[in-house]
């Protein structure tokens, strides 16, 4: 069983109560505690030493990527983050001072998002590092975009360079709040989400959501320089094309806007940040499954799995 | 270092804002998000395997008790659960069965104090089972006692029967939500904890936030079956009362209020909740540090920790 079935079960029949406006499956749950314009954002999320870094990194950017990746969700529902609390898992006999550090690049992170840290606690988890951040933001009502509002007609955009993120970025990323608040405040998004499990599948979390299809167009599809190195320099690598649409921790905002806005979005948004790319990579259409339309035509990016798609990239 | 000393130095310079009401060290963070009438309380709590539980315990026990050690600390701040998150971290060859046990464990005592599950995250800890609960309550503003508020003269409540948990009550105890909001609203509660660490190390976070000394009478100290039991089975073990006042893990609530009030609060106590012990265990004085009245005379329970009292205690 993986983990998205195994979550699919476990989060079958929880209590919910009236006071929940998005529960379980979208990037923050979104509640309606009574303030009079604003919903409340909570969301929660881990990073493990050996499987989200090693303790070869800096110890100040694990904590900056355990506080940033949950600012990033934040973002992905346009909201404004304000409260976090940490959970440290320590091995025994921890290093006082690599512990500290971790600290102050959480310090930093929410020092320059203005996020208060409130609190948290430490616990024993004798074999590893195991952080756990529980963050609190707010969103103004009617302003926050989820995964199941997508169009058919739909044009879908993506912010900045993907693929590659492990060999560096996802230690230093900069999630995308303002960007995301902008977007929100200027144009009606009809469904955003952060990646974090790669293009392709954090597509199709939007596609599942809200019940639609996309038609990708490949060359329209932005790589990072990281994906395009790592290629050169190995032949065992993805094709960086496979990167961008696979690799994880992106750390992006993917959203749709209906088709008649795009062109103002891309306008606008050049004035308002020249420095970070904006991307129009397909659409959204009627029919339900992932297609990457490349110059040899179009094909299926769902049934197969990514290892079949693999052979066939690098063939064409 | 230990925990203490190290969250003491973690936590000195965080970042904080306007809304935060009460941050790092007390039960919960308590925040002011602009509601009328009612604060925010924001709490996190995790349990790991071999540490706060075994995987001999039935899985529907652990996930109650991940969930039930959150909402007593709502419970000491006098507060109403509301929605929880919940990250737990699976080796990687986890039992779904297993797991899916622990989360119906957690939906049952969501369910019963009508705390909605909105959302959380699987992820991998390749050794053992973390759980890592995020729990929201609401408090009436004015109504929230903390830790500090604890006054020389004041008399010490505690509930329940103390010592001995781990013998089984720390899997299935009920938190004290319903006793701590009836207190709230009828008494003014001066200071409030819930017992996680111990009677003594807990009374000593109180005095250590309120600046002040407490003298307990240790004849009124309640002492649960479990501890009584263990003390005869094994010669090895804690004498009762040395259990009862640092065993960890009893979940029930240490209060103090103004000594005039003492005896209509245990008179009204025993009409509402006449099942639930509730016992007048001491006072608190002005001149710092914890002292035991016991027929022997007063001792101190502070400078050199329990190794010391234990030979002494049983010397008597």
């Amino acid at each position: 069983m993986n983990e998205f079935q195994l979550i699919e079960q476990l989060t079958r029949n929880l209590p919910t109560n009236d006071s929940v406006v998005t529960g379980t499956g979208d990037d923050c749950a979104v509640l309606d505690l009574g303030l009079p314009d604003r919903f409340l954002l909570f969301k929660t999320d881990a990073v493990v030493e050996g499987i989200h870094f090693l303790t070869t990194a800096e110890p100040e950017r694990i904590g900056y990527k355990a506080l940033a990746r949950c600012l990033s969700d934040i973002a992905a529902m346009a909201g404004t983050p304000t409260h976090a609390l940490i959970t440290i898992g320590l091995p025994k006999n921890f290093d006082a001072d690599f512990v500290k550090r971790i600290y102050s690049g959480l310090g930093e992170v929410a020092q320059k998002y203005n996020v208060a840290i409130v609190g948290g606690e430490t616990t024993t988890n004798p074999e590893r590092i195991f952080i756990s951040i529980a963050l609190l933001g707010t969103v103004r009502k009617g302003k926050c975009p989820t995964r199941s509002g997508a169009k058919a007609g739909d044009a879908i955009f993506v912010t900045g360079n993907l693929g590659g993120s492990l060999s560096g970025r996802h230690l230093e990323f900069e999630p995308r709040l303002v960007e995301a608040e902008w977007l929100a405040g200027n144009f009606e998004i009809h469904s955003m989400i952060d990646l974090s499990d790669g293009l392709a599948g954090d597509l199709r979390h939007i596609l599942q959501a809200s019940k639609v299809g996309a038609e990708l167009l490949a060359a329209a599809i932005p790589i990072s320089r990281a994906a395009k190195l790592q290629s050169r320099a190995e032949s065992s690598s993805k094709p960086p094309l496979l990167a961008a649409l696979t690799d994880g921790e992106d750390f992006e905002l993917l959203f749709t806007v209906r088709s008649g806005d795009a062109v103002a979005l891309l306008d606008g948004w050049k004035k308002e940040f020249p420095k970070v790319k904006l991307s129009c990579i397909g659409k959204i259409v009627k029919t339900p499954g992932l297609k990457l339309r490349t110059k040899e035509g179009v094909r299926d990016l769902g049934a197969k799995g990514y290892t079949h798609f693999d052979k066939e990239l690098k063939k064409t």
